[in-house]
């Protein structure tokens, strides 16, 4: 199965990904999308020159591919969403069933093709409300240690419940804004520029069809409520962490920056690709809840990779949760809380065992006591100017999905007025 | 200064508040209005007959009358807020400037005026981001008390800065909305009804004009940039908090539901008639940070009550808190993080040091452990049925400024199926 149009060796967008996305330019404004190979396809203006006219069986409101946002299209049923990426899949496949529609229509071509470089990609959706996780079991125990000891590393509810917070939806941004250096409080009478600015690495739920208040949600339910996954680097102000989280868990050292990645791969596309896996294994005797209960591949075996101003940092994969998103929904309404269509739902950080895994600085370099090699240079925490990369895929060659880049690079503080 | 339309004895709606909301009824849709004695002005109605030709120098965008929440007229200027209401009350009076408008205009009464009995409240904005803050020293100390013991009841920040955390924008609810009896995790195996159901008394700012990503806000910036203050109360599910919140804060013990009043009180309100106080003075000696200072009374001397079933479970008072919001705002942005118009801010429970003046009955009964006597009854956490009224005042008689109600009825939790 190939394209017409050109997939380079090693693209995150061949045919079996198909992700969404929201992209402008000086003369066109915010609209649906979807990436193949080095282009992006216009849905709005596909739509509007009649490009789903062989799709009978499209039985949805057409205004949801005229939106700026993924919102209204994310709200309909999962079946259509699989539907639609599946007549574009046979719409861009060389000698596909469909070859008037695009193949062998150069207009229709130029109208809604654009080269991914030539674009600017915004935020996929309008976020309600961002909730950030902490199933990344090997983060929690390094952190854990470090903020409180081995003994106290995991606390008694970390088996039992996927432990979470919530987090800023204001701040959330897209891939390739800037980050400026926080100031902030860290410690008693102590006020300034973060002297420990960290990343991590994460992978984030969309939720598309929402959910009732009062209304607690399964897992089985909560598969059908994902539009779809995006990488997330949830910036982090150790030092300003530290002073603050206790009681009530982390705030500014959190909600000045949270960069996600502008493509939205569908669950479709993991399963497809046969690219869903087994998580951690539970340590707990305790058995689990049944309304977190879940059997089998329920977590992203995807290749992550962070990098440093083009060295890499840290390579890891997605399985290094100990729950899935499905678990995370589950959780997060059990006692009636509601979902809405662009609620956004981090992982947590994910870090694998080995060196070289950490998802972020803090367990890279033990609390910055241990500096890590990154390319040619010893470092700690990040500098001014440093641009971090986060990459993700699943496969290889036709059958790659993956995510493309969630960038952010480190401005300077702002200049005290 | 008197009004010719009836504002009984005990109003909260008199001509020094003038209070927005948003309100409907069979055949209206959602719109904007303001509370004056028992009845309500219809904004939206007002506007499309000509209501403010007498405002020579209305220089807003007049969408903000039409539309279905208190957002856009909130993202204007304060002074835009200030003069509409000035101009409203001047309207409203006996005997004012310009008596054709409504006083002598019988037929524009009939098409505006609505009795509060006879429509339904809403929301009165679109909340992008709840925050819940932490600022009622006494109730922090009491519950710290509780649940980490007198030595570490405060901890080292909290005279610091303002502790707050995240909330969950998408189950906040207007009064007059049942609250069902969550389900949830309560320890290791454990899992049921919630067997400590709590209210918490609060005091929350509603955000007018909004900030810029990167951008902190001083504290006097701060002050413009507070729409309104509604009543709140932050419904807690201690059992299932005490096992979840560590070490990221509370969860599912908070997201069920929160409900806010419907009427949002202007600063100016609590301004001309004299109702800003000074809170609690500061244990710490290290000072606070610039960032943070703040002179002059900044708390809202506002009389509080608590009612269960009609009995009066608390009275107490908003000066009760360490923080004001616009401290709470320039350290919610100290890092960069921005605001939106229709974000609200909790400022937690509001205790004072007497017994009845407790905001929650986590601290009344002492974590259940010592019953209190409301009405003739010994009760310890919510039971089934049980209404919670929060009101809440400052002055009396025709400089009477109030929010009215802030009502909630807990149902059963749903059968199982």
């Amino acid at each position: 199965m190939t394209s017409f149009l050109p997939i380079p060796a090693n693209s995150d967008f061949t045919l079996s990904n198909i992700p969404f996305g929201i992209f402008r330019t000086s003369s066109l404004s915010p609209r649906i999308c979807i990436a193949i190979g080095s282009h992006l396809l216009d849905i709005r203006t596909f739509h509007e020159n009649s490009g789903f006219r062989s799709l009978h069986q499209l039985q949805v409101d057409s205004t949801v591919f005229s939106a700026p946002t993924l919102n209204p299209f994310a709200a309909l049923p999962q079946l259509s969403h699989n539907l639609i990426r599946a007549y574009l899949i046979s719409v861009l496949t060389t000698g596909g069933p469909f070859p008037d529609i695009l193949e062998n229509n150069a207009e229709l071509q130029m109208k809604c093709l654009h080269k991914l470089e030539d674009v600017t990609m915004c935020l996929p959706m309008e976020i309600g409300d961002y909730t950030d996780f902490y199933a990344g079991r090997v983060h929690a125990y390094n952190v854990g240690c470090l903020f409180r000891g081995p003994e106290n590393a995991l606390q008694k509810n970390y088996e039992q419940l996927p432990v979470g917070y919530h987090g800023r939806a204001s701040s959330i941004v897209i891939s390739g804004t800037n980050v400026r250096r926080p100031r902030g409080q860290t410690g008693e009478g102590v006020f300034g520029e973060c002297q420990r600015l960290d990343i991590e690495l994460e992978m984030a739920a969309l939720i598309g069809r929402g959910s009732s208040l009062g209304d607690p949600v399964s897992t089985e339910k909560a598969r059908e409520m994902v539009f779809g996954y995006v990488l997330m680097n949830d910036w982090s102000a150790r030092d300003v962490q530290a002073w603050e989280y206790i009681p009530l868990g982390p705030f500014t050292a959190k909600n000045f920056a949270t960069t996600i990645s502008p493509w939205v791969v569908l669950p479709i596309a993991l399963e497809e690709g046969g690219y869903m896996v087994q998580g951690l294994e539970r340590w707990s005797k305790t058995p689990v809840q049944p309304y977190l209960q879940e059997g089998g591949a329920n977590m992203i075996g995807v290749d992550l990779e962070v990098r440093i101003n083009g060295e890499t940092m840290t390579k890891t994969n997605g399985k290094n949760l100990l729950w899935s998103f499905n678990q995370m929904i589950a959780h997060h309404t059990v006692t009636g809380c509601n979902m809405r269509t662009g609620d956004l739902l981090g992982s947590g950080t994910i870090s694998g065992e080995g060196e070289g895994e950490r998802g972020c600085l803090l367990e890279a370099t033990s609390g910055g006591k241990n500096p890590v090699k990154i390319g040619g240079e010893e470092r700690t925490w990040l500098k001014d100017g440093d641009e971090v990369v986060i990459m993700g895929h699943c496969g290889e060659g036709e059958k790659r999905v993956g995510w493309g880049e969630c960038r952010g690079k480190i401005l300077p503080a702002k200049p005290l007025q």
